[in-house]
């Protein structure tokens, strides 16, 4: 059973790798239908635990009167469902078969069961270019305030991993290959990453 | 023309993956002849030009009594010198056709060819019994003492590259492919790696 799992910065294209990666392995590919799963599982709603996946999970911090050396963090009980069904879904995902995972901590929550773990970057030029292109919805917004919403969705993500793991996201020493998309097709890059993934899962 | 650099940590095999790579594509390999050229050219001594790259090139300062607001830095005539000879020789290897080159500030000296950029690394264990196993010589270097070294040659090879350039040396945005070499045979991963850079040129 092999695991791959992409962590990517947002913007970069690595849902495209993942997909087609996937495709190319014959692997099968999971993304978005994750945070659907969740939101079943959970009784949530799936734009809540979108919302919670992104932004990293928050304390409340509780105020007592009176014992004021006592100041427990607190976790919202909701947001810590979510953690706990996102692990059960993804182990059990990984336990179907072969597969490709994009984001969602996979990487982490997967350790045991020895992924590769493809880390997804390029230059904000590139980012910034293939947000335009994806989504014709922030057209409104301008470069700066494109780039500003890039790094606090990659904040979230960093945040996230934080919770799980001392491996730090987006430092290449948390992952096996770091690809940087800047400037090209990644179509072209897929029977590389293929080969590569291959014989690292053969070694 | 295409130009393949690669960039490595001490101990992560960055050289096996440059001379297989080489082999595998039919290019031209260069490494330690560099530093044989450039001490033939500069009439300098290999010793010494292998020394100076390693540990970066260090200013003198210049002290003057009376003149107390007047400190020029000066770097050591010699020093320079292996710099700019150097820069010829592995711009002049570069325009004799395809080849791959590792080390040497090439990745930061070739700008203009758009070379493709690969950072080897591996982690702190698999770089230890890496050299373990390459220089018996070391042998009578207690694992402490061989990271120490391991990480002077690094942050000699970081303080070369600051020189010459703002893209830092070992950041994954200074390169189009980071490779983890961590537990892996490296001549495994090489097609993969091979097909990679082949389609990054052709794309």
């Amino acid at each position: 059973m092999n695991i791959i799992t992409i962590s990517r910065e947002f913007g970069s294209g690595g849902r495209e790798v993942g997909k087609r990666l996937a495709d190319a392995l014959g692997y099968a590919y999971y993304d978005k239908e994750i945070i659907l799963e969740i939101a079943k599982e959970s009784g949530l709603d799936a734009a809540y635990v979108e919302h919670v996946l992104q932004k990293g999970i928050t304390p409340n911090y509780s105020y007592t009167f009176g014992r004021t050396f006592y100041q427990p963090v607190l976790f919202p009980e909701n947001e810590l469902k979510v953690l706990s069904v996102q692990q059960q879904i993804i182990k059990g995902l990984a336990e179907k078969g072969s597969c490709v995972i994009v984001g969602r901590g996979a990487s982490i929550i997967l350790e045991k069961y020895h992924p590769f773990n493809i880390f997804v970057y390029a230059d904000k030029e590139a980012k910034l270019a293939r947000c335009r292109n994806r989504a014709p919805e922030s057209e409104h917004l301008s470069d700066q305030e494109l780039v500003k919403q890039m790094k606090r969705i990659d904040q979230g993500r960093a945040k996230h991993q934080r919770l799980l793991s001392d491996l730090r996201w987006g430092d290449k020493e948390s992952y096996h290959l770091c690809v940087n998309t800047s400037g090209v097709d990644i179509k072209h890059l897929i029977p590389g990453i293929r080969d590569y993934a291959k014989a690292w899962f053969g070694a």
